[in-house]
């Protein structure tokens, strides 16, 4: 007679392995999908590896050395990474790095040579001790750390190795320049099969992911005004199946990854529409700005969930300033994603920022006016909280558009005349001034 | 004569190298200040590669081959963290991808070695090839980098290194045992220092970090409530002058950080009060708790920019009931750290989070006795606003502390009888029960 509780076991051991293979397999094909270039970069790797086993077998003396092969294979390992800048920076770093190390340590061994055979343990502990103690702390400090934290190491280590290592002062020299070269040879291809096939510059994948970063506030924004002023009662329920609306979380947590890609994009030379010296840091302002209009828009969300104790009635009643500001804030943003997208600098100010700003005005005159005269209070607190919110929203909206101007002047983006497709209402500026812009498509 | 430019242009230039060598002088001091681990940390790394070449020295038999000591000084440099977590997964990352690669690598070259010469190069080639990118593909995967990136990147060197190696199959598995051995060796080395001089647990760093936000928010909330609810006109100029309303603002960003620290938190064994299954992941949900209340600040913090826009007057009629919720959350949260703090659970929950809830409670009633009645609506916004993140802040408030007692249970704390210092005021909860504490000092 057959177990039934036995057979069950049984089959969720089989089902097991089962279900981590599948999850296995979906979550490298989401990782495929989600970014196809992680495909190319791993056939690169293996390239590049490859290339070294060749250039052994058909340039054997290349590698004097039976083990300075290791140097070079070490070298791409550590050396290659996805990005150009990445690549370069470790690159930079290691031959850098290995050189002036080595020539310290040679330089040290001879003097310790001159001391007798105790003198020279003596001597070198010393010069290890202190040396590796230096450069350690050195790592603490964030802003070499961000820099130079990989030249730091290797620092330690070839100061290490060459000051423990056996070999007589003579041979030492000549090892010295055979493994400074392989790192140099491994560093080269690194870099060159970095460079040249299908390359993944950092620096465009940072003013991409601003640029996406800014449309992720218009499409929030764009979502928040369809949901909150609308007579529908199951808001609540139904917002979990808009992604729009959690989308831009991702930014409130973007600081430390827009640092680092800041960082390695510095050094990338020339590329597109890049200079060498491309104002990297003004996009980290940027994403500063972005930011602090993240969490603005976190605190609004709040009250998109509770809309639904909110009567339909005092919504409406602020509803048109209220999409006038969401509406131009949208633009604004959107065409200041335009600008970073085409790097082509607008002829004149962000008008939607100035419409912006007059709509947050007469949503001030609307609430001076008292819309929701002889409601309960509590009741129109929320909605009151929406419109102050929104208000301060603008601010943060010009702050962003400010920035990506400041940027398309530092970057000299080119002026273009065909920004503005469309027509833009003309509403007069709080300084009189009127922007009149009407371009057919 | 005397060029007077000239003779300034070469006082800016010796200058120069004073200032950056006292800037420099003071990065240090002030790195050292912050972290005085850090200088135990240079000298105990400086002092695990003295060890190595001491041993080197009275026990030349440990490394048979003169370049063996070169794997032993390269794993302390590359395995030695400032942390124990970081320096134990590293060691086991080590050791684990060096054997499990250098098995693999010598099994596909004993298949290898029975094709001919060119077979040979093209097998050795195209596996190269293949496991190199699938590991690099792997390593974009953000769950396996957190934990094994570094067994990753060694997994490919190993693998890489003996497939491409001169030496004949039986010399290979003599270095192979060899080179692991010293490699252990380097990691025990490694990890002893680390432990057992002055040890860093990073589970503890965490710990304390977790503890120090959640009274950085107490912080903020008291010195809101001195700040805004002050009929002083003053505000907005002195308010760079107070560290502790920016003080917060450092969790904005904590995300990253904390989630590397709970990562390399799981490879620590037991140590002081934390067992090495402690619930890591239930400090991340604390953290982002913390995080959400943060956020809510951030917002409120501009409020208090603006706050002499808004008439004393106004702010006044609702200064009862909002001190009332902060002085409530404020203890709320400062019994939270003290629970972290002492690792001690309260025997009963927070009284706190009831009073404060009790307190939005009055908030909210005061609200509807319309408290501005006939005041100019625009000016009563933006307390209005104001109030209504203070009652939300409630709710925060109370995740925060439910997730702290909840990691009190999950983790064990033990029960204090003494943890509530002081009277608590006795306030009727919602469902009528009534929490008297009352001990004295």
């Amino acid at each position: 007679m057959e177990n039934p509780g036995c057979t069950h076991a049984w089959r969720t051991l089989a089902e097991k392995p089962r279900t981590m293979l599948v999850n296995f397999t979906k979550m490298v094909v989401k990782l495929g999908k989600d970014d196809p270039r992680r495909i190319i970069h791993s056939f690169k790797f293996g390239f590049a590896l490859v290339l070294i086993s060749i250039l052994k077998y058909f340039r054997p003396s290349f590698y004097a050395f039976g083990d300075n092969i290791m140097w070079a294979v070490l070298t791409v390992v550590l050396v290659l990474e996805f990005s150009v800048g990445a690549t370069l920076g470790k690159g930079f770093n290691r031959v850098l790095a290995t050189g002036s190390a080595g020539a310290l340590a040679v330089a040290l061994r001879k003097i310790a040579s001159y001391s007798g055979d105790k003198g020279k343990l003596v001597l070198t502990s010393v010069t290890v001790f202190f040396v590796a103690g230096t450069v350690t702390f050195m790592r603490f400090s964030p802003r070499l750390k961000a820099r130079y934290d990989y030249g730091m190491i290797i620092f330690i280590l070839t100061f290490c190795l060459v000051s423990l290592s056996e070999n007589s002062e003579n041979d030492l020299l000549e090892v010295a320049q055979e493994r400074l070269l392989t790192i140099i040879i491994g560093s080269c291809i690194a870099i060159t099969v970095c460079i040249c096939i299908f390359p993944v510059w950092i620096g465009q994948d940072l003013h991409n992911q601003i640029a996406s970063n800014v449309v992720k506030l218009a499409e929030f924004l764009e979502g928040f005004r369809d949901e909150y002023f609308n007579n529908l009662e199951n808001t609540a329920e139904a917002e979990n199946d808009k992604p729009f609306l959690h989308r831009y979380e991702s930014i409130l947590s973007s600081k430390t990854s827009e640092e680092t890609m800041a960082v390695l994009a510095r050094w990338e030379p020339c590329h597109g529409r890049f200079r060498f010296r491309h104002p990297w840091n003004q996009y980290l302002k940027i994403g500063n700005q972005i930011r602090l209009c993240a969490y603005k828009i976190k605190a609004l969300s709040v009250f998109l969930l509770r809309s639904d104790t909110t009567p339909y009635e005092f919504r409406s009643r602020i509803e048109e300033p209220c999409t006038n500001i969401i509406m131009e804030s949208v633009k604004a943003l959107k065409e200041s994603s335009v600008i970073l997208k085409n790097m082509a600098k607008s002829p004149m100010p962000n008008p939607h920022v100035a419409n912006a700003k007059n709509a947050a005005e007469s949503l001030k005159s609307v609430l001076r006016t008292n819309p929701w005269e002889g409601a309960d209070h509590l009741e129109i607190i929320p909605v009151a909280t929406v419109a102050s919110l929104l208000i301060d929203l603008v601010f943060c909206v010009e702050k962003i558009c400010e920035a990506v101007d400041e940027l398309a002047n530092l970057a000299n983006f080119v002026p273009s005349e065909l920004l503005h497709r469309g027509t833009v209402q003309p509403i007069s500026d709080n300084d009189g001034s009127v922007h009149v812009i009407s371009i057919a498509e």
